[in-house]
C-alpha cells in the first residue's frame, strides 16, 4: 500500500537526481542547499543554481507540508471550515532561466495533495518556454510528452495537453506562455485508477524531465547570440513574470497561504524587461515566435 | 453645477500640463502621444516617454472610458447586475522609473467614477518608492502632501496618509512599496462635503504633482553611482512589479475587465532583476532603505 511517505522520499529522490543531471549538463554551476520550515507543520528544501555555464538561474524545489488545511484551500474545495481537516502536500517544482536566448526556458511540477477525510490527488505539469521558438525541439518536447503520457493511458496527453494550452495562457496579451506541454490535476482513485498506477504516470512526468532538458540544453548553449535577441530574451522573460504573477495559480496560491516567498518566487528570472507596445518587424524570428503562441498546435 | 465634462476636460489639460513640466526638467526626453479607443465607449490618450535624460521610462495616461458596468464593478460595489446600469469613469494615472538609483521612482492617480443610477466618487493616490531612501526628500514629500490635503480638510492627510502605507504594502514581502504618501477612494458628497470640494481637493493634488516630482528629479539626478547601486534598482524595480502585478487593485481590476492591456502595464520598469534570497549586509545604505519599507513612519 503507497504512503504519503512513500510518494514524500519518490520526490525527495527525484529532487537530488535532477538537480545532479543538471549540474552535470551545465558542467559548471553548482546548487545551493537552502532548507526551510514552516512554522505550522513541514518544510522543505529549495536548491538554486545561479552563474551556471548555461543556467543562468534555476530553482528545483521540494516541500513537504501539513496541517490545518488554510482557508483558500477549503474555499477551493468547496468544503466546510468547521470540520477543519488536516492537510498534507508534497512536490517538487522546477524553472530554469538559461544564459542563451536560444534555450528554452522550462518548469515541471509534480505534487500530491491529502485530507485527513481520506480524499488525495495528483496534479503536475510540465511546459517549454522558448525565447525563440524551434519547431524541431518543439516536436521533440511534445513527442518525448506523448510517449510519457501513452505509457500510461491513452486518454492522458490530449487531455493533459489541451490543459496546458489553456493553463498556461497569458490572458491580457492574448499569448500562451510558450509551446505549452502537458497539465494534469485532482488524478483521483477513479475510473479504473488507482492512486498506484496515478503515482507511475507522475513518475514517469519526473523522470522525463532532466533527460529531456539537458537535450535541450545541449543542443543549444552553442548557437550564437547578439545583442539584440538577449533584449528579447529580457522582453519574454517579462512576459514570463506576468504570467507567474498574475495568473499562475500555484504563485498565487502560495502567496495567499503565507507560504515561503523565496522559494516560490525562485521562478521569476535574474532580469526582464518591458518595452511600451513592442512589436517586433515583420517576417522576423521575433514575429515567427509570436506566431507559434497560441493555443491548439499539434507538435505530436 | 460641476458636469462631468468638466472634470474630464480638467484632468485631460492636467496630463498635457504634466507632460510639458516632466519634459522641461527631463530636457531631453520626449513624449510619444498613443490614442486608443474602447469597443464598448470611450477612450484614451496614453503618452509615454523613454531615453530622457533623467527618466528612463516614465507615462503619463489619460482615460475616458464609458458603457455597461463590467461584472467586477458590480461586484465589488455589491449592486445587482440585472440593474444592467451604465458607468464612467475618467482618470490620469502616472508612473515615473528614473535611470540615476538616487532619484525615487513616483507614481500618481486621480480618477472620478460616476454610476447612472447617479453615485459618483473621486478616487487617487501619489507615493514615492525611492531605491535609496533619502529622510529629507522622504519628509519634503510628506510636508508637501499634508500641506495639499490640509488646505481642504484637516482629516485628510492623517486618514490618506494610513490609508497608503495599508495600500502600497507589499504582502508577501512584509515591506511597504516606499516612503508611502496619500491614497483614498470612494470620495463622496457626505458629511459636508459637495463634489465641488472633493473635486477641488483632487486638483490640488494632480497640481502638486510636477513641482515634487520635478524638484526630487533635480535635486537628485547629478549624485554619483556605481554599478552595485545600479543591481540594488533593478532588485527594488523587481519588487514594484511585484506590487504592481500582484496586489495593485488597479493593475487587477484593468486585466480582469478587458483594459488595454499597453496602458495599464505601462507603470512596469524597463528592467527589473531577481537575485535568490538577497538580503544587503548590516549597515549598508541598501540595509538603511530597508528599514525604512515599514507601515507608520510620520514623515510630516
Amino acid at each position: 500500500m503507497l504512503t504519503r511517505s512513500d510518494i514524500q522520499e519518490w520526490f525527495e529522490a527525484l529532487q537530488q537526481n535532477i538537480c545532479s543531471q543538471l549540474e552535470e549538463a551545465d558542467g559548471q554551476g553548482k546548487f545551493i542547499n537552502d532548507n526551510w520550515n514552516r512554522k505550522e507543520g513541514g518544510g522543505g528544501l529549495s536548491r538554486v543554481l545561479t552563474t551556471g555555464r548555461i543556467i543562468e538561474k534555476g530553482g528545483v524545489n521540494f516541500s513537504a507540508v501539513w496541517g490545518k488545511t488554510p482557508e483558500p484551500v477549503l474555499k477551493m474545495m468547496k468544503l466546510e471550515a468547521d470540520n477543519h481537516p488536516d492537510f498534507f502536500a508534497t512536490g517538487v517544482s522546477i524553472v530554469m532561466h538559461p544564459i542563451n536566448p536560444m534555450v528554452p526556458i522550462i518548469h515541471m511540477n509534480v505534487r500530491y495533495f491529502e485530507m485527513s477525510d481520506g480524499t488525495w490527488w495528483f496534479g503536475g505539469g510540465i511546459d517549454l518556454t522558448p525565447h525563440y521558438v524551434n519547431e524541431e525541439d518543439a516536436r521533440y518536447f511534445h513527442q518525448t510528452l506523448r510517449s510519457v503520457c501513452e505509457a500510461h493511458h491513452s486518454s492522458y496527453y490530449p487531455e493533459f495537453k489541451k490543459w496546458a494550452d489553456d493553463y498556461f495562457f497569458i490572458r491580457h496579451r492574448n499569448e500562451t506562455r510558450g509551446v505549452g506541454g502537458i497539465f494534469f490535476d485532482y488524478l483521483k482513485g477513479e475510473n479504473g485508477f488507482t492512486k498506484e498506477s496515478r503515482f507511475e504516470f507522475v513518475k514517469g512526468v519526473g523522470s522525463a524531465f532532466a533527460p529531456l532538458y539537458t537535450q535541450l540544453m545541449k543542443s543549444n548553449h552553442n548557437y550564437p547570440y547578439n545583442e539584440k535577441e538577449k533584449q528579447w530574451q529580457f522582453l519574454r522573460r517579462g512576459r514570463y513574470v506576468e504570467f507567474n504573477l498574475v495568473w499562475d495559480r500555484g504563485t498565487k496560491f502560495g502567496l495567499d497561504t503565507d507560504g515561503r516567498t523565496e522559494s516560490i518566487l525562485m521562478s521569476l528570472p535574474p532580469q526582464a524587461s518591458w518595452e511600451y507596445n513592442h512589436q517586433p518587424a515583420e517576417n522576423t524570428a521575433e514575429a515567427k515566435t509570436l506566431s507559434f503562441l497560441r493555443k491548439g498546435i499539434q507538435w505530436a
